[in-house]
């Protein structure tokens, strides 16, 4: 030991050493795109951002206030990775209104519903595990849940949400978890049946599969009734009585993110106590605990029941940005070009006729400061090279209206284009 | 699929699905000790939390308005991945002082240093992989690499840090890493001296074997000089000059949790430019960003120099506590009992005679609403029945005076016990 040791003569090279636990696609096309909505002249469709303009400033200042004068120290402090008791109460009450009884033994605060894909792959998933999801489906999940290796198989997604009869076949080979969005799915915008919620709480019991649903935008309905949650149909299907303990195949996830401000990263997860129990475990080895001056925030903004107000006030701004992008594809788009009519949520998805191709799509579309996210990178297991996605929460509808004049002129070149050289190789083949 | 399907005859059994990623000791010793701080008679050396008396409220409510007023549609979007740019340069700036010359490119924000933790586990453990740690060192660390299955091997602690005799064998096994706490360990207080970073540094090089410095109370010292970090002596070893790509195997855990508030949970880790790049990607999975909002409360706390001042306060009143807990150990603690002289930091380590176990001090101890963590949780491989950790930084050294007086109380009480036992087995087998 006394020697001096001289470094080896190779470097260290850090890429050996790297475990193999991203995504093997392109590794986010959504984030690139993001960094792109820094041109102001750009009109992106292509984040799925709220829009600013109805974060609720002058109530979060008053909450600030509030955290700060009568609670400052706790706020500063550690806290329980449990999260905050009484916004854990809050959310206990807030499911209890759409019919999910549950008690604080059943939540966990999570930085942001994100935190709670990757503890669920944390405690779930072994490497090989089969994952189902929908295809195509909310890429963030399938990052966080890549890093503990499983295999992705996925079923189909139509209007009426993902297709069951392509379903049972999967589940009859074992899969660790279902991952379903049911309500105005990210990305195509589209919600789960009630006859398909309920058929697929059955099947969940059936093949003793869990089931993971995620539901970011529920509360963002713009028309239709809302429906019943997974959790909710998966309790009444196990018979879990008020008073008793909450237990069933499901693992809900819900976000401040829609409601209140996504820079607050607060999300959480309503699952048995003893899923909980280990995520809690999982979750102090991950951060210790979310922000206890964000969650104390979101709960003074939150007590008094100004959330639902604000709801109110987010449903008409999207309902009406939504319409308005409706309204301008009506005008501007093809009539090869489909799209799906979300019923809430921030997206809508759409599928361009053979020929043409979203990622030469967005190369063109670009050059026009327009911005959209290709569908590639939400399937799974390859495919949706005609589709895209579009975010109608961002942009005032003037800007969705001028964004999509862009986008409908640079489709119908394109169409023109293909369609000639189609009938060209038509002609060809024909003469 | 037209038949109503039966859910199987047995109940989902949750507990056969859960992947074995938990530790598998006492699952968390220290968070059952930190719910025990609500009793607000118990004097509790248990918890490393910071004195909420120095939490600067004023500079961070005006910090609040500043954020809200002129950022506020930011502060609660969300943000990138790799953290608040202002924040990121500001660390840029920061690290400089210390003699760490790096670029934004080398800096990512994390929700606390336990993310960067449990980021670094993803990063590069695969089931097996070995990784190397003091003994005793910091629980929160196995927990976090306990989720990627690795096989922990430790080398132990002296007065001067981890031993270095023992480690070159281990590190000639191959470890994936070396986990180490250099300036006032937690749970010893020890600090590494510079010989031994020198020594650590070239090991390391000559091995292949990169080193995770975890520095949470580096800015934290009462006495002494600041030494150098690893990070530093690495890069000087690798022949970075200034101006030159950072490179080296080094990767640095700096927190906001000490030096300004552990609620935000702001943390960052400092890396090679490829390592960044693929932790930003496993973040992205594991939470998306850090809050925006905390990270710009953090910086316009930071940005006009206030810190300086600030950790001027802190150290200070954590010196005083120090000293007022080692002055109150040398008069009610038996002669028998040893301990560490930290520094810096927040915690002291104490050794018991033969025939005392920590574990049954603690009950007796609660008895007399004293708390502190047992040291066996903190060793990676069992052991330490006769050791204890103790947190000075959160008491008044009133509280401190108090607490040590009745914790010397048990002390002497139970070695008289214990004495008397040894001197009656001692006469039987004389006898």
């Amino acid at each position: 030991m006394s020697q001096v040791l001289r470094p080896a003569a190779q470097a260290l090279r850090w890429t050996d050493l790297f475990a193999d636990r991203t995504l093997r696609m392109t590794s986010s096309a959504i984030r690139e795109f993001l960094k792109l909505t820094s041109d102001p002249e750009l009109i992106s469709f292509a984040g799925g951002l709220p829009a600013p303009e109805v974060f609720p400033l002058p109530e979060i200042e008053y909450a600030l206030t509030r955290v700060l004068g009568e609670h400052g120290a706790e706020a500063l402090q550690y806290g329980a990775t449990e999260g905050y008791l009484p916004l854990r109460q809050l959310l206990v009450r807030h499911m209890d209104r759409y019919g999910i009884q549950v008690t604080m033994d059943n939540v966990l605060i999570t930085s942001g519903a994100q935190q709670a894909l990757d503890l669920i792959g944390k405690l779930l998933l072994n490497p090989g595990d089969i994952v189902v999801s929908e295809a195509p489906t909310y890429l963030g999940a399938l990052q966080a849940f890549s890093a503990y290796q499983p295999e992705f198989l996925s079923v189909p997604v139509d209007e009426e949400g993902l297709r069951l009869d392509r379903l049972e076949e999967l589940l009859s080979l074992g899969p660790k978890f279902l991952y379903v969005l049911p309500n105005f799915q990210n990305p195509t915008g589209v919600t789960l049946s009630l006859a398909r919620r309920r058929k697929l709480v059955e099947l969940s019991a059936h093949y003793h599969t869990p089931i993971v649903e995620d539901d970011p935008y529920g509360q963002l309905r713009y028309e239709g009734e809302h429906l019943p949650s997974l959790v909710q149909l998966d309790a009444e299907l196990h018979g879990c009585a008020s008073g008793e303990a909450f237990r069933g195949a499901v693992l809900y996830l819900g976000t401040f993110s829609k409601t209140l401000a996504p820079g607050l990263r607060l999300g959480w997860v309503v699952a048995p106590a003893q899923v909980i129990g280990k995520l809690v475990q999982l979750k102090q080895g991950a951060d210790l605990h979310t922000s206890t001056f964000t969650q104390m925030l979101a709960y003074e903004v939150a007590r008094g029941g100004f959330l639902d107000e604000h709801v109110r006030l987010i449903r008409s701004v999207y309902g009406e940005r939504r319409d308005a992008m409706l309204r301008a594809m009506e005008t501007h788009f093809p009539s090869t070009v489909q799209w799906t009519r979300p019923q809430g949520g921030l997206f809508l998805w759409v599928t361009l006729p053979p020929g043409l191709d979203s990622t030469a799509l967005l190369k063109d579309a670009l050059e026009q400061k327009v911005a959209f996210v290709p569908g590639t990178p939400f399937y799974p297991s390859g495919g949706g090279a005609r589709t895209l996605r579009l975010n109608f929460s961002y942009c005032t509808p003037e800007r969705i209206e001028e964004g999509i004049a862009r986008l409908g002129a640079v489709l119908r070149r394109l169409s023109a284009t293909a369609q000639g050289a189609s009938a060209s190789a038509t002609g060809r083949r024909a003469g």
